[in-house]
């Protein structure tokens, strides 16, 4: 972090080059990742670049170089020694995407170890810790030596990033979320790569979602961020597919914490909504092909109960009884159908969004969750229902929230005469 | 300042909404600059915005209510009761540009006021109070009471900004300055406009530079700009014109502090160089005509003696000494034609920058200027000059200075075989 034996350059020079569509040196790139990781350059000139950035782009090199930049800000893990090949997937986050409770597990189960290092959720997108600390007594926080022997022992973890990866992504994102420049392709790209790359996995595979629940709305949007993330990890040694998926439509059938996990433990018991199968076992074909372990067919594997007991395991090893009752909302209230057909479809945006009011999510980071939270849809697209049908069941422990909720899912669920066509989860792959 | 009073925006949607193109409110362009003046906006956020602005512009709605609101965050001068009408000046910043010196005097002895505000310098173009500040005695920081004293008085009244006047352009500037968010042309047009508005002139002209020497490089930029500012003052029920004026050659002979006081000393004495004393003609030609005294000649009052008087009266009443010996750099340095012929050009950058580094400006506001420091031309263009002849002095108390300087000045004078074009100092008339 010391940047004295580093060139050095002129903080207001690098600003006005990007500004003016100029392309950055590798030694600027350094200098400036630096500089600002270690407070020589102040958040308003970061600001001020990652804006410029916005408009302006990073070339394929300077992004190369912004993102090997950031990793070198922290530590990197290795994973190289472990007896297993390693796989991980990154969501680039949607509505009821509760994909990887089940995945993990059910990848480990198949050979192939998963050290998967999540995030707490903001805004209408669920956290996989946030529903993971919905099971009593589970903890999200490992040192790195105890996620090594629970990936060595288990197969699987699923814990809380450390301060000690890509701190400048650390530093960055916090400021790019107050000064309106999240949406940069090149910035998301290196803020998700720089974190999966230092995490040290073998192989990653990239679920990038579509659709109003989605980050990017537009399947071009999507494609062009999933093939410059690809591009990154490929170019840093790391086996890289992404696949792009709906997010048009919620995943599964609730959206919240502790529904979430329920819902997973029924895909793990040979259950579940077909839709999360789906794309649970098209997500671990990848990560199994990355590994080197493509024959392995991972609905065999499922259908065994033995990811169902690597579940078991990794939630033990975190502390966690996977047999406790999940927690429950308080206060339930109930949606019914205004008339009679076919649900033609469901908006995920204004289904996470009242789950978000419900208290599944969080408006600001030191916000807590409610575990009981969330909103459940009887019906997904496609299925028959009629007048009078539960449709919607709402669950908070702050019945206050019930009513901006139902604002949100006034118009989420649109029913028609006719059944509508049914298009599949995984829309594209890129890799 | 307290902006608990107005309506309540998000910081971060006001910055996406600029970004992504859209035209602000004015209840939002009230509240944002409120807010940021008062502490509510941190650094980042206004230093995002305003990255988003330089991209983007301001609309011309946007922009007049921007500068009202920053206006609006401080007092406004008012000399309506005064007796005199006004009339101001303000320079976009050039080399050796001292215009203001003898202007406000003779201004003033033609019977119209001149409040001039004035700033110091900061890079290669010097500043009006550094320059006056070489007086032995004289004194910039006046109160509101005794500037009033002196314009109605003296006539002209040449002082420091005080802190009330726009408050949030001084924040804004020292943050644009270090985010490279200076050159965009509705940030310069309103931070100059809303001090200007504020201080309560009748009538304005703006002198807006052009050439190497110049902020503008460009005469389609200093248009644009000088359109921009003529609109606003207009807009505000200033009595606004502009004057493109030539700075790819410096004006005058020199440039540093005392060096140019000297040479407004002898324009008032009915000397000087041709280009200023024409400029300053000029200028005062459009300041009589805004404040309604269009009948006066400003020729004849110069050659009257009278802006003299009125200009020994004005450094009197600041505590300066008209009379004293002006400081002298304690080193000088004699550059000699290296061929015989025309000075064909003499380039404005490189004498300021030259001037800047003998001492004569500051690389940070925090730097003293020296008053004896300073380049002098003893050729224009247009001149004839021999080998041998000397073509700069370089004056300076710090002699390690000498050889930046040299090197500044190494290609600055061309000297050809024939006699070059010489183009008139006022380029274009804009209002």
């Amino acid at each position: 972090m010391n940047s004295s034996d580093l060139p050095r350059f002129d903080t207001v020079d690098l600003i006005r080059a990007k500004r003016d569509g100029q392309v950055l040196t590798d030694a600027q790139i350094d200098w400036w990742i630096r500089a600002y990781t270690s407070g020589h350059i102040a958040d308003e000139q970061m600001a001020a670049l990652a804006m410029a950035i916005f408009f302006r782009g990073l070339e394929p090199r300077e992004l190369r170089r912004w993102t090997a930049a950031m990793i070198g800000t922290g530590e990197r893990l290795d994973f190289s020694g472990l007896g297993w090949p390693t796989a991980d997937k990154h969501s680039t986050g949607g509505v009821g995407d509760k994909i990887t409770l089940p995945l993990a597990p059910l990848v480990a189960a198949c050979g192939v170890a998963v050290p998967q290092l999540s995030g707490r959720g903001l805004g209408h997108t669920g956290g996989t810790l946030d529903k993971l600390e919905s099971i009593p007594g589970w903890q999200a926080s490992l040192t790195n030596e105890r996620m090594r022997e629970i990936l060595r022992d288990v197969g699987a973890v699923i814990c809380a990033a450390g301060s000690g990866l890509a701190p400048a992504d650390k530093k960055l994102y916090a400021l790019r979320d107050v000064t309106g420049t999240v949406e940069s392709i090149p910035l998301i790209a290196s803020s998700i790569m720089s974190k999966k790359i230092a995490e040290g996995t073998g192989a990653l595979v990239l679920d990038v979602k579509v659709g109003s629940g989605a980050f990017m709305k537009t399947a071009d949007q999507a494609a062009e961020l999933a093939r410059t993330m690809v591009g990154l990890g490929t170019d840093a040694g790391v086996r890289t597919t992404a696949l792009l998926t709906d997010m048009a439509t919620p995943l599964g059938r609730t959206a919240g914490n502790a529904l979430e996990v329920r819902e997973s433990a029924e895909v793990l018991a040979g259950g579940g909504p077909a839709d999360v199968v789906e794309l649970t076992l098209a997500l671990a074909r990848e990560m199994l092909a990355g590994a080197g372990r493509g024959d392995v067919d991972p609905a065999d594997v499922l259908a065994s109960g033995k990811a169902m007991d690597v579940w078991r395991a990794m939630i033990t090893a975190q502390h966690g009884d996977p047999d406790a009752p999940l927690p429950l909302a308080r206060h339930t209230e109930v949606v019914r159908a205004d008339s009679s057909g076919y649900a033609a479809s469901l908006d995920a945006l204004s289904v996470g969004l009242a789950a978000w009011r419900l208290g599944a999510g969080r408006a600001r980071k030191e916000d807590p969750v409610q575990a009981g939270a969330g909103v459940e849809w009887h019906v997904r697209p496609g299925e028959a229902v009629r007048r009078g049908d539960p449709v919607f069941t709402l669950h908070t422990d702050t019945p206050d929230r019930f009513e901006p909720a139902l604002a949100d899912l006034a118009d989420a669920l649109v029913i028609a005469a006719e059944p509508p066509a049914i298009g599949p989860v995984v829309l594209d792959r890129i890799g």
